[in-house]
């Protein structure tokens, strides 16, 4: 009885023992193994993702800095975040650059590449050009935080051994001067990987699965945000886009902010809801079934005393390139090819086309001639 | 045979002084009875055909004058013309007034009256409103030389008894500076009686006509210009429709000027052209048949070194109001009418009503208020 007391404590003891050996090597092996995450695009969202990334403590930010290099270098960020706290002063990601690294020697190995510039595919140098050196196949899992549809189409084909994720913000936050974040409407994300449903590898689509999962869990590490696997993204995506491609490109044509398109209730009704109708139909014929009541949960989503200026707005008024070959452009030629009517939002692309052709000219990029106009032959 | 002689010399005396008689009488008629011109709105064009009709010697000019009326009261118009000559300076019509005269108590009348304004139908106070004390019933006549289409509703529902004509106008002139003149394209100008079939009061056609044909005269006797009666004015009016609802509504949306939009052809096939064969298939459904090459003979029209800006993107960016509802709204209206699709026509439409709120309110003529956002119900 005695030995089969010391026998059963023993087991007692060696199944604690083991029980907690798994438990520290997992808790250790977090603490040692620190994630490289890489941000690409420190504006406003870019700052607030990196922030909430490095203070979870489960990966190091290596941050890529360029208009607010210097001010950060020498201050770091000043932050008044909702979520983080008001008054964050002189925080700065472990690593700053001020440019994209080259990582093909196999000196350096980031886990994750978080995108967070804006998308302006129609203006070189590509975005993907750049982060090529980075990219390590198989290795890197490439986050999107980008707005529009089919972003992820020309990463995949060039980076065909690579997880591209989605990272889709509904945010409120500004860079209202550089290096300083006013971050005033609660981070909600949602991180899942895109459909590759149309490569035919789907026995891949675990190990995106398990990235992303990895990938939130990093984000939420700080417990401050709501992140979320995203099991749906093409719904997320069209989701966002009803706001996006009416809201935005109508205050970027009108540099009109959102309160006033509802107190002259016909920019809405002209405007506004026909696009967001649109992309509602396009989104259908896509196979995405989006709340009928959507657009009017939209229209009213802002509080009219914020005077909101949605960000293409924010850039037609400084002269920045503007973000919508994939918020506008995309759900166009969509809709040409599902055969679905969409009159104003075919109109409102050429208007933002032409709007960036006047940018790209302000900024030297386009220089018109009076020989090309004599070229048009219709 | 002497008798028959002297009879026959005697009848040849008497007819030719009956001729010369009748010639000489219709003749001081003229000279004497001037017609009396009231020429409201004297930017560049008003100017010109003011300066015209006077030059010619049939008729007085008395011109209201409202920012220009100090500098023209002290030094007169300052006119650089293709037409008249390169260096006018000092001239004056004959009477100038700083606002509308009231004629109601009979002491003046007026047989014509042109009015050269911008056309605001949706800017207060209405025009009609403020011509009215000069309009003699029967008398005056009243000839619009305004752009777009059926400018003449309201005022021949407001003046049933009064013969209103179309005058649309060809040349190209702006004020460079107040009552400094450039007019560097020729003067080509269609006069004629608006259609008033619908009105059941065809017998008084000839009077129209015969009014139209002695503006027409008045106009030309100059002899410097190319004044044309105009008997399908229709016609005339939707063929000036297809620049101006296009070019011109371009031109304020984008800011961009016709050699650039040629440039960046995009503009031209996305937004100019579509435009263009709206219009077309609008005035076909009205039963106005215009040259299938039209659009394409309007996109090449303007020199490119000109890099000319329609004078819509002219006063969208000198935040003056814009004159689009009879150039763009009103064939949005007969397309609706007629059931004929005019996409791009209808969202232009809704953006230039847009920007017209923030100049409106720019003006002070609107005030964005919070409250009214949260009216909005859809």
């Amino acid at each position: 009885m005695n030995i089969l007391c010391e026998v059963a404590q023993s087991l007692q003891v060696l199944v604690t023992y083991l029980i907690c050996r798994t438990y520290f090597e997992v808790k250790t092996a977090k603490m040692e193994r620190k994630q490289e995450v890489l941000v690409v695009g420190m504006g406003a969202i870019g700052t607030m993702a990196a922030y909430a990334i490095q203070s979870g403590g489960q990966a190091k930010v290596t941050a890529v800095l360029r208009s607010n290099y210097e001010i950060v270098q020498e201050f770091g960020f000043t932050i008044d975040s909702i979520d983080h706290g008001k008054d964050i002063r002189g925080w700065r990601p472990s690593t700053i650059l001020r440019s994209i690294p080259d990582c093909r020697d196999g000196s350096k190995q980031y886990d994750y590449i978080v995108v967070s510039t804006k998308n302006t595919p129609d203006v070189a140098p590509s975005l993907i050009d750049l982060i090529e050196p980075v990219i390590k196949p198989e290795v890197t899992t490439i986050v999107l935080m980008q707005n529009g549809l089919n972003i992820e189409k020309p990463f995949r084909q060039r980076f065909p051994q690579n997880t591209i994720l989605s990272g889709v913000h509904l945010m409120g936050a500004s860079e209202t001067s550089s290096g300083t974040i006013v971050h005033n409407e609660p981070d909600i994300c949602k991180i899942g990987p895109f459909d590759n449903s149309d490569t035919n590898v789907l026995q891949e689509r675990d190990v995106h699965i398990t990235r992303a999962k990895r990938f939130v869990e990093i984000y939420n590490a700080c417990g401050k945000v709501n992140c979320q696997f995203d099991e749906n993204v093409q719904f997320t995506r069209w989701h966002k886009l009803v706001y996006n491609s009416s809201y935005n490109s109508i205050s970027a044509i009108l540099g009109m902010d959102v309160t006033r398109m509802r107190v002259y209730e016909h920019v809405i009704d002209d405007l506004v809801k026909p696009i967001m109708e649109e992309i509602m139909a396009i989104a259908g014929a896509a196979g995405v079934r989006l709340p009928e009541d959507l657009p009017m949960k939209f229209i009213t989503i802002d509080s009219p005393d914020s005077w909101f200026m949605p960000s293409m707005g924010q850039d037609a008024i400084k002269g920045n390139y503007l973000e919508f070959e994939n918020i506008v452009g995309e759900p166009m030629r969509e809709a040409q090819k599902l055969a679905v009517p969409c009159p104003t939002l075919t109109t409102v692309y050429g208007l933002l086309r032409g709007m960036q052709a006047k940018i790209k000219e302000s900024k030297g990029l386009l220089e018109p001639r009076v020989e090309d106009a004599n070229k048009y032959r219709g």
